[in-house]
């Protein structure tokens, strides 16, 4: 059960709605919206009687949730979610593109892409800073270093910018550059993360965990949305399989069940999502046929001296065809770039 | 090492060749093809020097095959294969659809799929006889009967029949009724079934195993194919993940790795491939989109009253929007329904 | 439900019991039993009246079952079952070893095996000749040749012979030459193979699929018992998961799992499930420590000229070690070698 | 290749190893250590020549590392490690077992475990205070309050004290507490965190992912060395797999394989391993057999009221039980409790 309270609401209404919840013997949490407040109750066994709250002052609705998700479901809110990110809008009928490369390398690498990803079509500007990498020895990213390149790139191009963060101390650090704060999928259940950047009221991308289930990935959002952050993208990466062939699997199966329980905007990723290069403009084309709302891909000058992900980096004339690609299966399918 | 003997070569040429294999202590394969033999060279720890075999007389040519699936690699045959099924050439341009009951139940069932399919524009009609059930006590088939009412919607129709044929001993039976056998997913790996359906030359859907890998379906086709059967097409049909609101997991980049590494046509069984009527329509587009050169669907008058897969059959309006949808995104990727 | 006939039930009683089932609008399943006869009930949506059938001549019991295996359910027989196979008891207070060579290579090979498989206590010889290999290219086994050594092994040790059977066409040629048939993992759901080592009545050594669900494995036995063949011992061998270091995961929490849904006897195979010769003898003793009711494992005289599986065979001085090691371990929990 | 200076070396030859790589166009790592420091060298295709460091001050070895993982790898360091926690070895002759709630509930729950976790031989206890939950509306742990309440437990039992931390920000908070911080499994690749962890110098239990392959627990591991602290004990707690019977599949084969690339302790979680109560002892027996240097298994005064993880849990007479068991376990491996 969610109890919605009007906008109104005062605090001593939301107070006695509480009260009420915890003389049900039952556990009230309160979910601080960006409009208004909602209560989410707990320790139930079966269902609670709506009708015990609609009569209080101060509540807009009682509505009864039967999935564990609850702010980002479809039940609650059947409307498509648009997230805004630097003008660009994610979730409408307008596919959303985000290229760049893995790790932001230098001036040089990094405004190539930009340009290149501008001019082909892409919105925003994906690129790493911080890189959380299996080993510690490997290239951990150029850190703020990273941050002030890409903020120089959306200067120049207009581009919005999408990048990591990894821990709850550098959020404010990453807003204070990015336009939308990536969680990457080794972090998806990170909730000292997640909540973090629900309190940070910045839009954010949130991956797919390695083996995470879709209700993990929705509980994840939950996370988010439940310290009053709306703006969340999902993404859709791959997960691990007993395949060796391909680096992830992707799951664009997900996809369609995704778009059905939680009205939030999805994305996929198909750098990850197969790790081949060659791959990437075919997983690219059936994301968007099966209706994902846009795509995060990785490009790269030259893939083979690239410091991270060289091997699944497109590189400049690939991507121009992908874009090419994706513009008439978007037609086909009634969405646009 | 692969040795194609020429279409002319002799008996005594092909043992010639295959007793120099065996001087080097190395072992003769003898693969029995529709036009010419091969003698695939195994039991060596190196590369064999090809100019040991290209003098010999009837030798065509001396092929190093770095894959270990030979007769259906692209280095062996670099261009698409095309395999005509009652007519219907799959791996064309043209994209082949195969659709029906999952299981045949009765005739005015069937032949009710049958006509929709063939209105619709479908070139194959799919449907159970034999069903493999992981409960000996669910319902298992028609068996012949089911067989005849599958001749009998073709001789209706006009559509080529597609049909699992569930062990050696029914391959003959099965393939006097079928235009192609189909081997399940479940006996991918059941190697004696595998040659009888090599022996009969009738073409051959073969669906991958829920947990194999990418190379050992091109394996388990390698086994139809060293029989002298090359008309096979291979079907992704999803693999099984820890994910649990979705049946299978539809991997569609194991199907651009599978047309890199080989030359047989594959196509896409999203109805498997997600297990949940409403994600068949958007993975069938995904598939088109990602390159598959078809789809099997499986559709049912009455989905609630199947007696096997309904929650994943289409109803016949579903059908038909699909067909729908799939053309556009067919024009979009050059290819035609 | 399943209805369990009295031994003295006729078949007029049968039929009547039958027949009630159909005026219900349900399925009866007649299982023929090795004593008796039960007929399993399917297609009821709710729970079926016991005391309908209880008051029929010839009904013994009708018992609710919960779960969709019936015969081999501990719901339906709750003591353990022991299988015998050449005087050996396997499922009671001893734990059956088998041991063997992966395939039989030829006769000094065999009997060098069979000789130190005795001597250390092992009971049962275990050795492929059909083999199911995934490529057509390598050793297949010695077929028929293969199960003449290993008969005459038996007549030499006194061991119980253990081989797989790859095909129904083949059940009678290896039930002639073995005590116990194996049905190997990629078979496991080879139903037309299942119901034929059903008919046979010779004991089953059933091998869990790389990706089967542990309801699958006991379904697959459903399928033999319900031929009437109760001789059935179960195999955990390992699945296939995303680590790679090792050839399959051993599920040893399955084993727990089985031994409470099931009364039928399980063993484990350590060899494959991890293929690697170091991992197998701490396998072993963590096998027996869970309370599997035995072991099969491969050695070789010499693993690195084996035809197969040699990383994963282990020598003879490593399965002296292994049975020293499994009889302490065996002693700690109440059973003995 | 790994260059190990001896514990006299001045930071200027540290320095001139460093430059040295650098001139030779690699990057040095610089591994500060407890003793001394190491160098690691990355960026190198081929192998790089020892003699060149050899022969400079200050060099006590230069080390080839086949291996990714350095540190934590038995090439650098072929004897067993052994932690202390509070006084207690893990990864000696004795086993660690530690016992204890899930999460800490209040302190009659918490002193009840801790007194029977002391009574029955546990050296080490158990108890979530900040919990990663998959819901945000689920219970987060009593945060400080239950670290007092595990001191205080400490105080009146003498056992040393495990217990969670979740993000960089609490680890000085935990570690004021704690005698272990344990990583959890969502958090294994949270390198933030590990850095962290790895700067405090406190005994680390760091568990294995829930699809998280060997090696990246062993790189996961090498984070933490990197930083200086070598005070790890590895756990392997059940991974994900398709089975849905059991929570995870334990994975006992990884064990051994642990043991053999690395020289840190490894133990095993049953408790998780399987997610159920009557598979635990199995398990735990298992896990010692198998060869696992300890045990942290959940129990519970009354797992039916438990705040989390209930079915998994314990009665206190179950854990007596196992403790008896494994005492015999232990004996027949050369181990003792």
């Amino acid at each position: 059960m969610l109890i919605v309270m009007t906008k109104e609401a005062t605090a001593e209404q939301i107070q006695a709605v509480s009260d009420k919840i915890r003389e049900l013997g039952l556990t009230p949490n309160t979910i601080p919206g960006s409009q208004r407040t909602a209560i989410g109750i707990t320790g139930n066994q079966g269902p609670v009687p709506a009708e015990l709250f609609e009569v209080m002052p101060g509540v807009a609705q009682a509505i009864p949730v039967s999935q564990p998700f609850k702010l980002v479901s479809r039940e609650v809110k059947p409307e498509h979610t648009v997230v805004t990110v630097n003008g660009t809008p994610i979730g409408g009928e307008a596919l959303a593109v985000m290229a760049g490369p893995c790790s932001v390398e230098s001036e040089p690498q990094l405004m190539a892409c930009a340009r290149i990803a501008k001019q082909a079509g892409a919105r925003l500007l994906r690129g790493g800073a911080f890189k959380p990498r299996t080993s510690p020895y490997d290239f951990q990213g150029l850190k703020e270093e990273g941050l002030k390149l890409l903020a120089q790139a959306r200067e120049e191009t207009g581009l919005g910018v999408v990048t990591e963060v990894m821990s709850p101390g550098t959020v404010d650090l990453v807003a204070r550059y990015a336009d939308m704060l990536q969680i990457g999928a080794r972090n998806m259940q990170n909730f000292t993360l997640l909540e973090a950047v629900g309190e940070s009221k910045r839009p954010v991308l949130l991956k797919r965990g390695l083996s995470a289930t879709i209700k993990e990935l929705l509980m994840a959002a939950e996370y988010i949305a439940s310290r009053g952050n709306y703006n969340i993208v999902l993404c859709e990466r791959g997960i691990r399989t007993f395949e060796t062939m391909t680096r992830n699997t992707l799951d664009l199966g997900a996809v369609t069940v995704l778009k059905q329980l939680s009205h939030l905007p999805v994305i996929i990723d198909p750098s990850h999502g197969i790790g081949l290069r060659d791959g990437v403009i075919p997983l690219a084309r059936a994301g968007v046929a099966v209706g994902a709302d846009g795509l995060i891909v990785e490009i790269h000058p030259d893939p083979a001296r690239a410091l991270s992900d060289g091997p699944q980096s497109l590189t400049f004339p690939m991507f121009e065809q992908m874009m090419q690609d994706v513009r008439r299966v978007a037609d086909a399918v009634g969405r646009r770039l």
